[in-house]
């Protein structure tokens, strides 16, 4: 692996100095900003997020603010989620689609108002086609990235952390509803969700400048719970099928084809741009789509560009995401596979940079029994 | 300095083998693609650049083709630069505004017909921009982002070198116009531009397949050049006063800021979206603006955050590049400064990470006498 080179263009965020000061040993590049995805090594890291509570600097989901009278319109058009029994309080899991019903991003949808909403964003510049989409229309609404800065605690002992710091009323907060709680006199929106299966939280740190306090807080409170600076997991994510925009789907795929059919509310989800692409799609159903791919390999190389699935010399797919896991000792993936292929238990082979691998198509991902 | 974690996501280049062949050390993240940046050393690399030629793999440079009856009416709406004069073979540098006059990227745009252009942009995803503009206003045009792969060959010895590949017809090209050149029976567009002042061409390099052969025969016919794998370089392009969008500017910042007012014909340049806000701008003139600001100093920390530029107590700019340079003897850099402190020879204070540093105000970059 080579080295990343420092630049203002890919930005620090407001808690890179805890991040440093913890040793973090690799980075990634998320919506131009520093995502640490190494502090120990990957497996001990795994092991410890599994077990304990971390703490996770993911201020590179960055926020597209929607306000104005227009803003619950423009939110409609952007997806085929039908929003209309969307409550304030409520977060919603949204693909973003173009025209053709492509795959723009894969955000949550935070619905603060009626008139006011963020859009938690995977890695692609969403905002300019909001800007430019809301420009073209001439809907009366602003649309920006405003100074909010994610940061997740994720771990079995989350909730014991956080009641520390926020008080006890958060562990009685439901999966993706959010609520708002104070620190160092500031109310944050905190929301039950996050990018593991161990449960947790994401806090929507309002201002930069209280990022390292809070930072500083939930590690000292937690000492005796074994908390950790962390950062989403290669292996974790893999094994509990949670896709990542721009590895295991892009522009080129449309929901259905990433298993996201059921948030698609094509019929009613009048004014969407993307609405009669996926009319079709939904009627036809897709060609292809994600399944989990379990690998025969003790170690493998880095995912670093898709893996070709194979049947023989017919290529039915590729492979988009992949390590090898402890827990369950063989090589987890993420893969889009052709539908003559993609039945649970259809044998492949998947070609690596360090050669070819057994692959088993699976039902399910590896934590749901 | 950390790893960078390889991932799909991170795209690799039709290039990346030959990059990873010769050596490379360390990378930026740009476009989501994989830009190297150093080699041997960034003073090594700097010194071979100005004596001898190289190959860059500038791939992130990506290409937003716009094809139609409306392309050239959507590049006008994208610009304040007047577009009336242009002709296909040319290339324009141009500023790229959203409707309050910030800077959504600066590229060039290659006019290939009246009907098909190609933008070659800096880093953002101005492909989302110009696909939400186009959608809204519902113009008859097609964007997308084609298989093109700029391959630049920069230094003094770069026509020497593409003359024995592309034929000596290609020393006439000149600067900022493109020809048609052929590869192994493709023909390619070159343009006499880069990103150093070195001299040379970039190459768009049309369907990844023949990026490795076409590394392969530049360097096997530079041979006797001193040929070497090479990369944009961080001394060179701050003393030739080469801005790099995100790092010295962003979409808070108009282009008259950027000192890129004459590429602004605001006056008729109808129909750019952010005209009425650039005309004010104009009139009025910015009160802030780029400047060469040289740092004494022999050895910098990596500017990988804006540092302050102080009139004593007061906040008067940010420097957002910086290096040293072994030609001029000290630190080069690139800074955005108020008006009451932009003259020629005021001096400042600037605050690194590792401290203050004396600073000077300079009137015109390294390079120029």
């Amino acid at each position: 692996m080579a080295l990343i080179s420092p630049s203002r263009r890919i930005r620090r965020t407001p808690f890179s100095d805890g991040v440093e000061a913890a040793g973090v040993t690799a980075y990634s590049v998320y919506n131009r900003m520093l995502l640490p995805t190494v502090f120990r090594s990957v497996e001990e890291d795994y092991r410890h997020l599994k077990e304990a509570v971390q703490i996770w600097d993911v201020a590179c989901e960055r926020q597209v603010e929607l306000r104005g009278p227009d803003a619950a319109r423009l939110m409609q058009m952007l997806t085929p989620r039908d929003l209309r029994g969307m409550l304030p309080g409520q977060c919603y899991y949204v693909p973003i689609v173009d025209e053709t019903g492509g795959m723009l991003n894969d955000p949550v949808a935070v619905k603060l108002a009626e008139d006011r909403w963020w859009i938690s964003i995977a890695d692609s510049d969403l905002l300019l086609w909001v800007k430019g989409v809301a420009q073209g229309f001439r809907l009366d609404v602003l649309v920006d990235e405003p100074d909010i800065s994610p940061l997740a605690v994720q771990g079995p002992r989350a909730d014991d952390l956080a009641a520390r710091v926020f008080g006890d009323g958060i562990r009685d907060l439901r999966f993706f509803r959010f609520g708002y709680f104070e620190f160092q006199g500031r109310d944050l929106v905190i929301a039950r969700s996050g990018y593991s299966r161990q449960g947790g939280f994401e806090i929507y740190v309002d201002g930069g400048d209280i990022g390292m306090p809070l930072w500083n807080a939930l590690l000292e409170a937690g000492r005796d719970l074994d908390v950790r600076a962390g950062c989403p997991n290669g292996i974790e994510r893999i094994e509990s099928g949670l896709l990542s925009y721009g590895n295991d789907m892009t522009a080129a795929n449309t929901p259905h084809e990433c298993g996201l059919g059921r948030f698609c509310d094509t019929l009613t989800a009048v004014g969407c741009i993307g609405r009669d692409a996926l009319l079709r799609v939904a009627r036809e159903g897709p060609v292809q789509q994600i399944r989990p791919i379990a690998i025969a390999a003790g170690t493998l190389p880095p995912c670093d560009r898709p893996w070709p699935l194979m049947a023989g010399d017919r290529r039915v797919g590729q492979v988009t995401s992949a390590a090898v896991s402890p827990d369950f000792g063989e090589g987890v993936a993420i893969g889009m596979v052709r539908m003559t292929h993609w039945d649970p238990g259809t044998t492949l082979t998947v070609i690596t940079q360090d050669g070819p691998r057994d692959a088993v198509v699976r039902e399910k991902f590896w934590i749901f029994k």
